[in-house]
């Protein structure tokens, strides 16, 4: 008889309508969980230990044609966790894993496809959530495969001391560029000049012209614009451009709780100095995963990239973690302990 | 002693701002020219004989960091013409060359990189003003260059019966795509679905809800959008783009005009539906010119392509015609006669 264990989790209330409230969801205690995977399945049963905040958890709680979460049923996002029973030939015991999991003790992961076997485990695991997961990953697929970048070339990255901003800054400078940053608050800007090695970096909410700010920091323009945010800062960001430059489209955090998305003018940038912008997800890119997780691994190791993680305790704390990104409360890579082993 | 000849010409009287007016030109009829190419110089004189009217005409009569048309002189842009003398080694008296020129009767080019000899000379000569040369080169390049196009894929051109969009969709049916192409009058809707041969074709003017009226075409999607107009058509189409799908930005005469260009609302979609939309110019490609060249010629002698043109006669008329490009006056390519050879 296979032992049985409470399994608290993250229920979604209802989908997400315009700004999301902590009410959108409820912790719920009451569920219990037991610890084998059914026979005749090939799933995987795991207990979570980080779970990932990103912007894309969020997404998949509001109303699609196919939506990722549905009310009443577990939230659903990126997370590590550790094998606790497998009927899965490329999963086993003890494995440490990172992909798409639930957000609750324990979660029976039944389609595999999004699951990956962690090959570094002598790095901290928790970096799977974000620098060696789908952030992480979404920043190098973003610079290496949609910015075509060469060395030398200006390179601008929005909400840059977020997850995946801090890693695209120091992939270009890894690569001879000149990285400038934006963020929300004199703390990350010292970040991002003190710890991730951009060039440059100014806080968003002090510039009263973003246009004239990118202008100083940028006397000749931007080869690469690293698009996180949307809005007011795409717009100063074309102004700024130079020909033939390239934006990749990773996020547009400003813009996805709004009723109606605000305007971008100057779209004609785009024809005039034949920029090409992208939109991207690294989900299309899963066959250069294992490329990317060694080139990184070996970086953290050789010290090469530097990381830092904002952790909330506990399941508990997870909905307003969640909600924090988008009040740009947390420093550095969102994320939720579960569990350390 | 060389011939003297009068040289009636169009000026520019100051730079266009807003909208343009014919009061921002002038026809001088003062002006002489020599019939000769000065000594020492490796220039061609010219006989015009046909003038391109496009969107980038006025364009280049804007103020802009080195303006390429400046108050005082002659206009600037496309046309076709007779080599009248010659000093440069690729030219000769007689040839028929089509390129950067002036808008007057005889024009002395002393920059001859934008200026390339015609080889198909059984076709219209005018069609040197458009179908083959810059126009048809823009739709030749946007379509195969920057597009990415499949066959089977569904496509969409806006402006559709202008000198660009004509040969757009009459290349993406030479393809085996679906198309469907928008103008502002029924008449050239009439001529994109019975002449160009577009599956279908609609009156912007007459569709409230422009998104509904790309949904009902394109009820799967549309994968390339040949953009040549801007603000609420490119916010339409954002909504009815497949994943995956291209954009190639060819221009956006919509805002040209515009104090402040209306707000693109929908650029999210680019980043979640993975879309590439890219700006290009015709000059980033002259090495493919010939080529084009070539196959454009072969298809209009096999009938394989059909060419609207709408001709004004005589450089008094050419402000008037060039103006009416941006109230849609025009039906088909817009161009001026000057002299027949």
């Amino acid at each position: 008889m296979a032992e049985v264990r409470a399994n608290k989790k993250v229920v979604l209330k209802d989908f997400i309508t315009g700004f999301p409230k902590e009410s959108d969801m409820e912790i719920v205690t009451t569920d219990t969980v037991r610890l084998k995977v059914p026979e005749g399945s090939k799933a995987v049963l795991l207990k979570n230990m980080y779970l990932s905040c990103d912007p894309y958890t969020l997404w998949r709680m509001r109303k699609h044609d196919e939506p990722p979460s549905v009310p009443g049923s577990v939230i659903t996002g990126f997370g590590v966790g550790k094998v606790v029973d497998s009927r899965h030939p490329d999963f086993k015991v003890g494995d440490f894993v990172w992909g798409m999991t639930g957000w609750e003790e324990y979660s029976l992961i039944t389609e595999t496809e999004m699951l990956f076997k962690i090959r570094y485990t002598d790095v901290p695991l928790s970096y799977y959530t974000g620098l060696l997961g789908m952030a992480g990953f979404t920043a190098y697929i973003g610079f290496h495969e949609i910015s075509s970048p060469k060395k030398g070339e200006f390179v601008f990255v929005s909400a840059a001391s977020g997850a995946v901003g801090q890693l695209v800054g120091q992939l270009a400078k890894l690569m001879g560029c000149y990285v400038v940053g934006s963020a929300g608050s004199d703390e990350k800007v010292n970040l991002l000049k003190n710890k991730f090695g951009f060039d440059e970096a100014f806080n968003y909410k002090k510039e009263p012209d973003l246009s004239a700010a990118l202008k100083r920091l940028f006397p000749e323009g931007i080869d690469i614009y690293f698009e996180n945010v949307g809005g007011p800062m795409l717009d100063a960001v074309l102004i700024n451009m130079r020909t033939h430059g390239r934006i990749a489209g990773c996020g547009m955090i400003s813009q996805y709780n709004l009723e109606k998305p605000e305007g971008v003018h100057n779209s004609l940038y785009l024809v005039t100095k034949r920029i090409r912008m992208e939109g991207f997800l690294f989900s299309d890119f899963f066959h250069k995963y294992h490329q990317f997780e060694e080139i990184i691994g070996e970086y953290i190791k050789d010290g090469k990239i530097t990381y830092v993680e904002d952790k909330a305790e506990g399941l508990e704390n997870a909905p307003a973690a969640l909600l924090g990104l988008f009040g740009g409360r947390n420093v550095g890579k969102q994320l939720v302990v579960i569990s350390h082993e």
